[in-house]
């Protein structure tokens, strides 16, 4: 399943000043995010369900894939379109198994180790991290950087020829374009979007930056 | 999916004094477990798998079903037979739906509430609780007694005749009999089984009460 990663929207509930999922999964869509995220760390299985089909149906319509992350049973109760998986959730081909093969299936890289074992993963994306120090997650891993993110997406390409790579962790507004500029197809944002009080515009403005990054990278200008 | 609640025992790593949980699932059909769980909050979900795997595994050929407490994910990606979920996990249906006909699913009955969904709820057993005071989970709700078990069960047989109840929390071989004498079907054991330090011994100790005490009802000598 193609995948398109530019701007990547990660919701979970401890990064949203409380307010509606499905109303914030409404306002990135509107904005120009390409595939959102559900994850949550903390809920009831019941909780779980009810929020990603509440975000589910306020995606509809707008051709926004909703991932569910780590957890398949929640994706597949509530019909999302598939599931992101760290190094420790399940695994790549047991979640394909149980998903199928029209699901989508992304996976977190953080170390070349990871890079290297994709050749044999049933995923669609990679999304390289942590980038930057963040406040959104526990990470015992130091950051990889720019020029870590730089060289994980160039071995990711080596390893899996055209598949989408992102990036994720304590990416925003100000650094956005490096992160294109060092490799990243796209970039997987918490906090610069659901914690923004205007997240529509907040999207918009990161898609316009990502858009033209791309633009320039591809044009040779950069890289 | 006709399911034998005699002796329902509940395999969480919390309660095991650390020891291996195949071996221990061994022992506990050695000894006469009718059912086994296994019921972990804390494992991430690779974890998970991989013991809910191993346990699978070291039932094989003993006729003894592994249900998986809550995750439909872990119990499909392990080829569990089924799962046990409480009133803030998946819904039943959804459970059913994502699980197939032939899986069994086994729900927890606190209130009258609960018992009064049975009807229209897909499962295959009722497990009313807690019974007795327990060190076993995090219990907000004060426990019913035997008196409230009694009164629980009854209701479940008028609901859902034919339909297994099974009682937890805090039953050992000391109030064994007293819980199949209120009306259960069998006994879901905990610690009384595996922080025993002979597991398989204690699980057969247990049988035998269960089995005695159901026989004795049977015969209309209690109840």
């Amino acid at each position: 399943m193609k995948v398109d990663l530019r701007l990547y929207a990660i919701l979970d509930p401890e990064r949203t000043h409380g307010r509606d999922l499905a109303e914030l999964a409404r306002a990135a869509a509107a904005g120009g995010a390409t595939l959102l995220q559900y994850r949550d760390k903390y809920a009831d299985t019941r909780d779980l369900v009810a929020r990603a089909r509440a975000i589910k149906a306020a995606l509809a319509g707008t051709g926004v894939p909703l991932l569910v992350n780590d957890r398949v049973d929640v994706a597949l109760a509530a019909g999302a379109d598939g599931v992101h998986v760290g190094q420790n959730d399940m695994h790549a081909d047991d979640a394909r198994r149980l998903l199928g093969p029209q699901a989508i299936i992304g996976i977190t890289l953080k170390k070349p180790e990871h890079v290297a074992e994709l050749a044999a993963l049933p995923v669609d994306y990679g999304c390289i991290g942590g980038v930057f120090a963040t406040a959104s997650k526990d990470n015992p891993d130091p950051p990889v950087g720019l020029s870590g993110l730089a060289h994980l997406a160039s071995s990711a390409r080596t390893t899996r020829p055209g598949l989408p790579v992102g990036a994720i962790a304590g990416i925003d507004a100000s650094n956005a374009a490096a992160v294109i500029g060092a490799g990243a197809d796209g970039i997987a944002v918490i906090s610069a979007i659901f914690m923004a009080q205007d997240v529509k515009a907040a999207t918009r403005n990161l898609r316009g930056i990502v858009d033209a990054s791309l633009a320039r990278r591809a044009s040779g200008t950069e890289r």
